[in-house]
């Protein structure tokens, strides 16, 4: 039984869907980021960086979305998440992950979490305007070089596809109008429509 | 044959040390940031991203540290720089390197590239006092939680190695004292003396 630690309107969605998807045996705990929870002792002992996602495992506990998303894909074989018999498709899935993990999360999370990097006021609010260019680069990007439709890496569903729906969610909230990326825009709408999506929400929701 | 896209200095040494380490065959072109070569047009053509690394295979072009250093540890599985065989210790492998990719050289990067995150020379400033701070709390972490010693993932060298090795080479420019991680420096002390370290140095100087 794998436990999931997650918080709403976090990263921690992709894992989320990817474990419904796996058809997976697995619970919730939701971490409550206005009240400090991610660095209460309590969640420090689980996860020392104070952060969403967290995947407790019969082995021990993983971090980092594109780890947990890749060890899902390969503890749930039958589930067809990933190229797992493909060095190279498997290296394409980990290097599309590796880049909203470290490029376009990173770019979105200088709106609220400035602070991470800096020490004045005047820096987050700089960083803060920047967010609808930064988030409108990557995603550029994305519809011109990278998703190859119908899903990330074309016919076959995988572990890509709802980590990038997570973060296509954040563009609204970013100003950034998704319908200047047709390709994202469909893929998102398709997306949406998943049992898979429909049940980790609800879970969240409860 | 391989060829690999590096700039020295840079988080291509990660992937460089790896070709070295798995005996691979491969070659490396460099690519000058003084000229701004990252961003021309012919490099584009091979990394739309506009960075380094990128490695050529003879299935096509994969860009971004983790994705790489997973396919070489898979290419070549007689070099055991994985646990290939093992879904969560490769889990664990591939959160050390995403933590690394999406934290640590990101913290590192707002000393050169505030650019990326904001507009005003006050914000780049107040970005760059910063970093010892955020450098030193990566690494207290990476010391304390991490590094099981004498490699990262304990008895067995793996593609975690590398890349810690390559962005500690960092903390001197950015004013953190090695030795207060003292697990970190012998670290790096053990990797200096490597074989494949000193060729791919070696390589770069070239
Ligand atoms: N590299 C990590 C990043 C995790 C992360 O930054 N999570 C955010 C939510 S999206 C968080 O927990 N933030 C809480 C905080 O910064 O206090 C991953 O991809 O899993
Ligand atoms: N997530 C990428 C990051 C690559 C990256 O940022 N490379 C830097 C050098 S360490 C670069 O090419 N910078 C050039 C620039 O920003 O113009 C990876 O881990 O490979």
């Amino acid at each position: 039984m794998l436990k999931l630690y997650y918080t709403p309107g976090t990263c921690a969605l992709a894992s989320h869907i990817v474990l419904a998807e796996a058809g997976a045996d697995y619970s919730v705990e939701k971490i409550d980021f206005k009240t400090g929870q991610q660095s209460s002792p309590g969640y420090l002992a689980i996860n020392p960086k104070g952060r969403v996602p967290a995947l407790v495992t019969e082995r021990g506990i993983l971090t980092e979305t594109p780890a947990m998303l890749a060890y899902i894909a390969q503890m749930f074989p039958q589930a067809g998440l990933a190229p797992l018999d493909d060095a190279f498709a498997f290296a394409e899935v980990q290097s599309f992950n590796s880049y909203l993990c470290s490029t376009v999360h990173i770019a979105h999370a200088h709106k609220m979490r400035g602070h991470r990097w800096a020490n004045e006021e005047s820096s987050f609010a700089d960083m803060k305007r920047k967010i609808p260019e930064t988030m409108r680069a990557s995603f550029s990007l994305i519809e011109q070089k990278m998703l190859r439709g119908p899903w990330v890496m074309g016919e076959q569903y995988t572990i890509c596809d709802p980590y990038l729906f997570t973060i296509a969610q954040w563009l609204e909230g970013d100003s950034v109008d998704i319908n200047a990326f047709p390709k994202v825009a469909e893929h998102f709408r398709r997306m949406s429509e998943r049992v898979a999506v429909k049940k980790a929400f609800a879970e969240q929701a409860a």
